[in-house]
């Protein structure tokens, strides 16, 4: 089972009980309009949490009905903040968003020792884009969390990404661990991170996938260059998700999708108890929608 | 002055007097087509340096003339690129090309102290790009020599591509160094580095250019990303040349653009006496046609 499009992220979504989406400091006309469309389509509730007064002036000004959503006043984003991650905590809202606020300032209170919702010791950014130039649905991870995670931590954000592949209905989703090379060179630590990775998972110390690596970008989603390059590979050519080295390098290739291509995604943060979704000022609104649409059917 | 198409870059070597390429053990039929469409267009001569009857039988497939190149007989690979190099020291030839050899070996005769033809201590790869998702052709550097290069070294990655666009004639091209932030963050060497970078270009350590960074990608090519973020900076949203981080993030942004969009792009090894052309087997013939073109341009 592959997906081809972010529209079935939507049909998805619709498939299952509408969902309660918590935005923490909302008065944020974009967040609120995806939000808004989330909800004419019918699968969220959203409950704003901010600044009464300017919640709901964006709210009429963009056509949304004031029985559509609730508004929790809060002027102070850092307790806007510690309030939505309690609902998720408490089991009153099954999807956080981020509004007008940085993103340290949310994550502070998603990562609260005490009051956070912290699940897996690695939180970790996964995109799933759409693009002509792909025969399927790819997921990237990480372009926005994890600095320079060592073999543990890619471990972790491997099992982000393969449970969020396995809530949509793929059996067993391929994995190419990226590096410039398709062999082992120490003085590239990708690549032999990549090995162990592979090797990890032929072991089963790593299931429900099936990785390779180490794979350059080409090899992993081009059958051509597989056969230029005469790499023999279950994965190269039809990745499913792609792991990049570093920060450095998942940031380029998300950004490179995005704005030097025709690039559309839907993204959250995984490995807290609820899908986190925190796009970015330079994001669309469509690329907002799929977010939330994504967090709502993997929840 | 801006490029914004790889046909250009034929125009331009068609201008300066026809070039001698010197072809590493060139029994290699992809790169000899590539070779014979650039004499068919007038640009270069060719010597083709390998097993005497294996080029000659691939020449006269592919339609060459045998009046229109000169063969150096020899079955050692190692030798055959001993001897192009030796062709540009001697200055029987004015651009170096890969054949059917590894690209280590050909390094080797290029980097060997006393028979190579090391200019710079630092060799770097300089591609330009060509996308309808830009307005403009893109330089890209270093996606394929420096794993890890330091401050020093990527000045000189620096200084080796803005020579080239020098050469084609840009007066001060815009440089924009990348990192996943447009701010200083010291666990993100990246983002240091770039600091460091446009902090030299400002006092005039590293001139003929403007330098702006950290940009993450977005910024560094989109003029709506840039607005979006309130980013001020001479080079964002409209960079001539992207500086990488390192190898790993080089390598995918490179490959992102030729695989995952509508990448085309001439390529070539810099910081020898010669540039070396040195494509790879997953290149399109036009991708291998307009490196010819880029280094009989820049020589």
């Amino acid at each position: 089972m592959n997906l081809t499009g972010l529209d079935q992220l939507i049909q998805y979504a619709l498939k299952k009980p509408r969902k309660k989406i918590a935005v923490a400091s909302a008065a944020d006309k974009p967040v609120l309009e995806a939000v808004f469309e989330a909800v004419k389509l019918g699968f969220v509730e959203p409950c704003l949490i901010g600044p009464f007064r300017e919640i709901s002036t964006l709210a009429a000004r963009i056509g949304m009905k004031n029985d559509t959503y609730e508004i929790i006043d809060e002027e102070d984003t850092q307790v806007a903040c510690n309030i939505a991650v309690l609902m998720v905590k408490t089991g009153k809202a099954d999807i956080l968003m981020k509004g007008m606020v940085q993103t340290a300032t949310l994550l502070k209170a998603v990562l609260d020792k005490e009051n956070g919702i912290r699940k897996k010791d690695t939180l970790s950014h996964f995109a799933l884009c759409q693009t002509r130039y792909y025969h399927k649905l790819l997921g990237l991870t990480d372009a926005a969390m994890n600095i320079f995670p060592n073999i543990h931590e890619k471990v972790r954000i491997i099992e982000n990404a393969v449970e969020i592949l396995q809530r949509l209905g793929y059996q067993l989703p391929k994995v190419a661990v990226l590096a410039p090379i398709e062999v082992v060179n120490t003085k590239i630590p990708s690549s032999s991170d990549a090995a162990l990775l592979t090797s990890m998972n032929r072991k089963n110390q790593l299931s429900g996938c099936i990785i390779d690596g180490p794979l350059a970008l080409d090899i992993a989603i081009s059958p051509e260059a597989m056969i230029h390059k005469s790499i023999v590979s279950e994965v190269a050519g039809d990745a499913d998700i792609l792991i990049t080295p570093d920060l450095n390098s998942g940031n380029i290739l998300y950004k490179a999708r995005m704005f030097l291509s025709d690039g559309m995604a839907a993204s959250v943060i995984t490995g807290a108890s609820a899908p986190v979704v925190l796009t970015s000022r330079s994001d669309s609104e469509k690329n907002k929608l799929y977010s939330i649409a994504l967090a709502a059917a993997i929840t």
